[in-house]
């Protein structure tokens, strides 16, 4: 079954808000085994509105609306959908009662706008909205089937777990599961030429590549009559991947590396430090955003400045006159002086331009990234041109991510 | 004007990204005096980004497209959009020269799939992408005008910025001028009960709240013939917030606090450092996330255990015992230390428990930040109960530039 989610809103056509509504409700269908196909929003205009209704039917037999049904003036999606599917608004007796006892029990008054919220779309069946005073509704048509929600999240996800979720799952749409595979060392475009026959030849499991914050990622997808089948058919197409690629898969389940890195260390009772100069503190703000990371992660030394490098970290001053601050050479005093300092297990370094600005005395992009782990200590220089300060920045602490990865292997 | 943002990406039909690339877009279109009044998205298929462009074209003479220029099979945006327009791909030899160049100076071989990202439609204008091998293109057809950007954001807002913006603004839109002025120390709520009367009135300017990563933020905007007009209005009323709010704005100029702070400590001679515990590394990537913060932030001490606050910040070990890490006494002697370390003029430090998990023995929520400064050593408590880790970590951050705000006042 595929379906198309129709979002009708002024604010987000602004951008003034995110569309979380279409978010939350395409993971929801996907889970359901229902393809969305395509996201429209439009305003609070009749024409687009009938437009877009047009558009989503011309290929998908199930539409998700919301926003638009509030009790004002400019608020016309109820109205606009009666029209496209040739129905009268109709009182609902039930909705009305709610309604009333709702105004009553808020002290508040009904006003005339009010009253015409539990008008609906005649034959439709009315979803109940405890959160609101806009009920939703659903309205079947030959094939078609198209539910409408008010636009609030808070009055909407009620509704769909509760009155639309139980609707969907009555029909016999397959089970879809997918798991997320992911890399690090190797990128996209090696990623794809490695996976090419099993991504040319796909039926079912579905496999897609992603790349996201420098890491490449393998999707694989099946939708299949049960959860089980799926699941068995995705075990199998994970097994091929990992035969070709296996070296650098780090997680077969959608974790970010430093999560991975934290466990494998706690698992072993290792410590982690870090010595940052050009990531300012980003290093050990991404170590630090997993929950628990206190029991593996002593601390980090950003020192910015020269001086802090030699009183913190013990950098000899001759070291940054002859070879600058940004070196091989400074990387290596920067993770030595700190496994002095801390005594952990792996202590990680980083030192370069971020830029912005490049130029020969300090090209943006150039970074050292040193290791004195289990009595060794080693250093690889990177370069990434034409980046962004932050890209450069979030792209050495991947490096710093895989180097310690590497380093546990 | 009219324009449809047209998005093409699979993983936002999954629901397992947010579409930012609409609201960034639709912001940046109603900057420029451009309406938005649909957007769509479809994953990569053939057929379904045909049809939503007849159906953007139906309305709009403008639409602006995202995602798809992937080096991957699967990606067909070009392919489609160049079929729409009855245009054949063909190299774009500048493109060619600066794939090569990128792929030589980042040391990595140029696949086929690379090359095909280097061919544009015929009659199309390439729009520079320094932030990663897909360049953009724009094609002009009659009244209908395509940008089309690659998907990810870090690549297609400064192709938009640099490239697509400056293209806009050149046409008869009328012009739209805005101004963010960014407050610390005052609520939402407080700040529109301040403003409501300047609010309720308005028509031209247009007064507006906001709150963002917890900084209070009021909108005046004025659309008028000249930009010259737009700005005196902006001005003038800008002038009146000034009167009523004046004491809680720290720029009329949409800046982040930590520029702000840079700037006049830089003005003044003054040195930054920080001792971080719960915030792990935040604070200090927040400051150097700020281009330049060099000349300013000496060092960030990140003491995740009791042992570096002991070694690195000499904070007692009978405080710990008595009064534990998160406590008045601790965030003290951490400030204190990191003085006598750095000898920065400002030294601020922060200790707490972000959570998750909240109990009475770790209070999720409660921290302390501590300043030592021009000889006087200050600690304030905060709760922010509730709160999810990651927004305790940035709330804190907040807290500790609010505090370093106000000892430069």
């Amino acid at each position: 079954m595929k379906a198309t989610i129709l979002t009708v809103g002024t604010e987000i056509l602004f951008g003034s808000i995110v569309n979380t509504n279409a978010v939350f409700l395409s993971r929801q269908l996907n889970f359901w085994g229902i393809d969305v196909i395509r996201h429209i929003t439009v305003g609070d205009n009749r024409g687009r509105l009938l437009s877009a209704l047009s558009e989503s039917f011309k290929d998908c037999s199930l539409v998700l609306v919301t926003g638009g049904l509030g009790p004002t003036e400019d608020d016309l999606t109820k109205e606009t959908i009666a029209e496209f599917f040739g129905k009268k608004l109709v009182e609902d007796k039930e909705q009305m009662e709610i309604l009333r006892s709702w105004f009553s029990s808020n002290n508040r008054t009904m006003s005339p706008n009010n009253i015409k919220q539990a008008y609906l779309p005649e034959g439709s069946e009315a979803l109940p909205n405890p959160n609101g005073t806009a009920p939703g509704f659903m309205l079947k048509d030959g094939e078609r089937i198209i539910f409408v929600m008010p636009g609030p999240p808070r009055e909407n996800i009620p509704m769909f777990l509760d009155h639309v979720a139980p609707k969907l799952s009555s029909d016999d749409n397959g089970h879809l599961v997918y798991r997320m595979i992911r890399t690090i060392g190797i990128g996209e475009s090696d990623l794809e030429t490695a996976l090419l026959d099993l991504i040319d030849g796909q039926t079912d499991p579905t496999i897609a590549t992603y790349v996201k914050d420098f890491t490449a990622m393998v999707r694989v997808a099946s939708k299949r009559r049960t959860e089980a089948e799926a699941s068995a058919a995705i075990d199998d197409m994970t097994a091929k991947i990992r035969e070709r690629i296996g070296r650098y898969i780090y997680s077969e389940n959608d974790e970010d590396l430093e999560a991975v890195i934290l466990r494998i260390m706690r698992q072993r009772g290792l410590k982690l430090s870090s010595a940052e100069s050009m990531t300012g503190g980003l290093f050990a703000k991404m170590i630090t955003d997993v929950p628990g990371a206190s029991s593996v992660f002593d601390r980090s030394l950003v020192t910015y400045s020269n001086n802090a490098k030699m009183t913190e970290l013990g950098v000899k001053k001759k070291t940054l006159e002859k070879y600058t601050a940004v070196s091989s050479e400074t990387a290596a005093e920067m993770a030595e002086g700190l496994c002095r300092a801390s005594g952990s297990d792996i202590c990680i370094s980083v030192t370069g331009y971020a830029g912005p600005g490049d130029s020969d005395a300090e090209p943006a992009g150039l970074f050292y990234v040193g290791a004195c782990a289990f009595g060794k200590t080693t250093v690889r220089e990177y370069r990434r041109k034409g980046a962004r300060r932050e890209d450069v920045r979030l792209y050495a602490c991947r490096q710093m991510l895989r180097t310690i990865y590497e380093l546990l292997k």
